[in-house]
């Protein structure tokens, strides 16, 4: 439980690192602004809330167990209650982990507490350090500070994992593996996992920011909007990101089919060719008594001469049919896309002519 | 129809055992607060449930009937009629199975009814019996008790299907069988079959905690949301189950076809390496007269040493192709999901410097 | 077009088998309750309906069309026409059919006609003639126990698509054949059928139950809501069906991958046994003047037992890679579906202990 | 431009082929009702109808420019402009391509306009000069009895893309080929397209009848809830279409592997008799000089007695398999689709006992 | 940051080429209509567009941010700021890109800033230069005229979309390759990234048309009507797109499927001719002692004559079984899409006859 606690007092001074009495007193006290952050919540911290600022017991359970409670917001009346996720930089992890962040807004004080330390946290507590500015304002703006820090936050993952599906796009095409299909599937539930904390967390600053809530101001609100604004843009990117491995996907797919087939094209090339000229020297190695040709001074050339021909017609052939495809790099005829400027000129002319009349 | 009645009159006293005479006293009463609690319930309990408590028949019938209803909230005015789920730990089945309890809960009563037994309800009762906590408040509290055991105890097993998600996940890339397929759609049964009795509980617990329904008070309203997070976070974890369920089944699909590829590339190793040299062997036995290379003294060998020659250059270009991979571990060239700490620090130092002003 | 028409005077007495005289005078009489039944309805009861009752043209039309109507509600003021559909029990198919029901509801008056003859309007029938029971409260009494004995009578199809579903299951693992696909996909057809004339029924059930029309009294409302309930429990029931059907599609289509599988695996045995084999007796085979080998009293014997000792150690290997499974069942790691009890105790305890306070 | 023009005057006198100062005139007078359908709109016509109508140059653009717009309505005050489609009789093609018809509905005035001839329009005028009953109300029942012509001529359509669909359904299980799966496709897309025209237009429909526009009478409304409820109908007939094909796309798909599968079994059988085979044939033409057996006088029938043995053996062995299926029509367990009869009575029975006590 | 500044003073007089003074001094008037051009923004401009109209922060860091952010539209009470897209026809991509174009709108000021050239923008400047149309009417009307431009803009790029997508079907079909998959899989994405942009745009035009800002005006609003209806347009022709990929991509699966299917086929039919040969020339070729066949004098006659006609007989069943298919195109006994002309007008018939008495 080891908790940072500042108070901005009314006469606009700040100080830090409060005790447990300290904090108390300037809670009770109901003017200035208090900021407490609790990180590495644990059982023991319940006590503590309950016992400085009288929370809700229920709400304190959210806050203080280590199950993952999903983005929420809840009215007590004298303060709210917000839950909302960032991406977890504290774990080593394959696929992404979010961490939650529990936030108590009350008129005067804000509330944080973690499990996992955050980054975003230790960021505004540096600037309430070097010059106050994130409290100078007001509850609502401390905690649009803390909550908009923790949301930008995510943005450094999303942008590595649209890098990471620009290079399985690449590999899938050129070497598809069974690590491939991994790195795929891991990507996707990174992708969907992104996406199932962020959408209840936009519902959640929608509700915030449409003004749901007595204790967010008029003037804090546009900015709870701005983080709905960057959430909602997060998820555009994600679900680019998800789009990306439905496509590679796809491709692996084919790309696995081809190679089969590709397979089962020389298993096939290999028996057309040498399964009837088996049966022609079969033929010759027969001991019928009579068989004349045998004889021949030239048969066993002209056997051989036959073979040779063969295996270059029947090699011709499915050349021919493009089965075998020697320096031949299979292209489309499907044009890149590009649109022609000629006609999108006549659309601008349309443009100018055609609808004056309407402005 | 073995019920079990718990009456805590005026003065706060518990009196347990009731028969139905007591009962129905206490419930004629008017005062005290009243739990009825019928497990193992059959059609002959809708006599002495219109007896007592004079319910509506329709709800007698949902109550006492062995089909499943799905989960729902009635309000007959004077009371109103509960049906929720909860995992059904009675019976063995290889796919997650839903018990249903339902409850009656008028102003100072509370009937519960199922046709299985339920652990949530025993763990109530023996809170009852201790010291009589959850009917310490009123009707709804205790109502809030009941739903509030049943619902937490879907949690083991939804932790149960992750764990099994998991193994599957483990099973899928290294050994996929028809029985992992099975394993998996049985998985995906019970995640799907959980989501479908959950959706409409949440939908019930929401309307009770937002205050359609009078008998709820005030205070108690707080208690019913917190059930609805949970269902919320069950629901939450269940989807993940899911997600994991569809990842395993692409994967699974992709190993089968990986499995034929590599069944197919043996066959064509094999016959583009013995197809040919067959041959060659099939000439030199042929019977022609007149073959000279039969009498060369080294032509024996020549063709020994040919053939010996022929399988390792194949082999050569079957691994120089990749189709051959002793000792290759197949390696993808996607690097892990890890954020460069670097551009992190970027990000946040952004929101030091470039936020400043909107503070 | 066969009617049948009961008629319950204000006086308590029921008279059956009015001519259409009869029933004029009755509907007229604005007293008592009148039940028209008209079962294979045809164009030439639309001058029935009018002459008699004076219905809407368009209500008529939609009544004595052959076409099939949705489900819906329609408020005419002095009546109310209500589309339902049951299930169609006098066609024989291999998808489900669904037999429509047109209902004129008036204040004392209720007009049934379809089509197709309707066990359910049969049993109501019966009920009626023996003790008059369905008409004794009012029109809207009677309307609903029309519906819902015709909404009751989907139930028996839903049980049975259940087994189909469940002899599928069985069938699609050990014996996938193209046949078994027809089923499958018939079954789907069928819930896929009912899905979409429930899902429609449904919300005109919901509409009537929740008071939209000031033909249905108060307490009328909450058996409609009734039937509304089981509706939603038919279509829970029927989506286990479709969820299953489509878990049927995965295990076939991987039943014949595996099959697939299967017959490549024998193919490359046997190739990647007898092609190398073939080359050895080849290779001795040659005419060959100088082949020395050929000479040693024990070659003949040498190259018989290398040949049996290559098929046992190709076996071997083919055998330990898993390809060759003789009485290996293959068998999956992972444990079936079980909650551990120790845990739920624990879950259970936690119950108990950590939640007092908020109790 | 060709239009046709016919004017009802207040004294109920039909005039035809009106002139545009006729036209003109009777739209001026505000009396009587007038009817103008534009054909072959092109862009020629917004100076008639700015001139004539003074409509909306907005409107007007919708109405004469040449592409495709969705349906909708618009409320402009003194009319209102809706675009309705139905299908395109005019075009070959092959996937159902739409015609779209905008309508200008005035209180006393419609005008119509259409690029293609439409057969609706051509039997509305029919109907007018007949005995001009469509236009004997008012304009908004005018404007329904164009509509609704419209909307019903969508049903030849939907009725042969359901035959198409059941010839599909044959083909795909006997026959599946290449052209077989265009076929599905280009249904599918048919069926796409019209549900994409007709969710909109079912939208334009509702607003209409429940009453959003004032130019629509009460009387109307309940004729366009009949062609809201057609449109229904339409969209139900075309999802089961819909349906038919995805499920012919998953036969086809099987049907490809089935035959895949039956080409492979053929390789496997005929590589595992003749490799063996060829194997024993090879090793008795080995030229060893000790090889005891070659001179055994009934060798060689031994040789072919076991030739022939073994090919018994082996094809026994796939036929045990049911790998090859002589005359065996492969059968499948599954009962067909059908209620028992019993079973039905019972659930009857239930309704004429058990709910007694509810009516 | 180039900036074009154009002003309408309230005489009517347009100025062009406005310094950062006179712009200044226009907007602080409050009186005729200013328009700010700001292209190729970057973050030096936000002290431009603080400094001289004291936007909101927030917007202006929307504005000037090169991030993408999705269309929407916020009210500051003084002014709207709203975020459109367009396709960005200034970058060379193989996918759809879009540009996005700010736009703050106030009482009688206009200030558009984008970070791409847009076209549609220079097509309205040179409106303006030319006549000063777009800025005759008021603010509502000059944004109006920007956003339809830039709307209209899209429709060459969806029509270049539908393009590509016919020559895809075409090829798809007939020469289809790992790149054609990747054609399509790109189109796809370009579908799917517009989509992703038009709805949020159309939902921000539905917003502004149906009145929610004060800033537009009652006129202008049926304007602002006509870009959503435009935006509903294209969204269904990238539907179209999107539907014609999604087929595009069965067919191709279909095609490879094919093709594998018709190289096992050969190799079966290699196979089964050549193996049952070599048998017999290997039975002929055995050194057995007593082989009374070889004496004869015909006997190598028959076995060649054998080995012909089996050929000829194994060739004719593969072409029975319709494996082989020389000049045979494979047909579909679907006849084409195309509605029974006497069926149509039987309907049209019923629309005549039956319907006459509901008009």
């Amino acid at each position: 439980m080891p908790f940072t606690a500042y108070y901005l007092d009314s006469d606009g001074k700040l100080h830090g690192n409060l005790t447990e009495e300290q904090l108390k007193k300037s809670y009770d006290s109901g003017a200035g602004l208090l900021w407490v952050d609790i990180s590495e919540t644990s059982h023991e911290d319940s006590q503590f809330l309950e016992r400085v600022f009288h929370f809700h017991p229920l709400a304190i359970e959210d806050c203080v167990s280590t199950n993952i409670h999903p983005p929420k917001v809840d009215d007590f009346g004298d303060y709210i209650f917000i839950i909302v996720h960032g991406v977890n930089y504290a774990v080593e992890a394959e696929v992404v982990e979010t961490a939650e962040l529990a936030i108590f807004l009350g008129k005067n004080y804000v509330v944080s507490s973690h499990s996992y330390p955050l980054l975003s946290i230790e960021a505004v507590k540096q600037l309430v350090e070097r010059d106050g500015r994130p409290m100078k304002r007001s509850a609502d703006f401390l905690a649009y500070s803390i909550i908009d820090a923790l949301v930008d936050n995510v943005l450094p993952t999303v942008d590595r994992m649209t890098e990471i599906a620009e290079d399985i796009e690449e590999e899938v095409v050129h070497q598809p593996q069974q690590p491939t299909l991994e790195a795929i599937l891991k990507l996707k539930r990174s992708a969907v996992h992104l996406h199932r904390v962020m959408a209840p967390q936009r519902e959640v600053l929608n509700r915030i920011s449409r003004g749901d809530f007595e204790l967010i101001g008029e003037n804090a609100k546009i900015f709870y909007r701005d983080i709905y604004d960057h959430i909602v843009r997060i998820e555009d990117l994600n679900q680019t990101v998800r789009d990306m491995t439905d496509n590679a996907l796809a491709t692996y797919m084919s790309s696995v089919a081809n190679k089969q087939n590709e397979v089962m094209k020389i298993l096939s090339i290999v028996a057309a060719i040498f399964l009837p000229l088996g049966l022609i020297t079969g033929i010759f190695g027969m001991n019928f008594v009579n068989m004349p040709e045998l004889n021949l001074p030239w048969g066993y050339y002209a056997v051989l001469g036959f073979i040779g021909f063969a295996i270059l017609i029947v090699m011709w052939l499915f050349w021919a049919r493009g089965w075998i495809n020697w320096g031949r790099r299979s292209a489309s005829r499907i044009k890149p896309f590009a649109v022609d400027k000629e006609k999108l000129v006549g659309y601008i002319g349309r443009i100018k002519r055609g609808r004056r009349r309407s402005i």
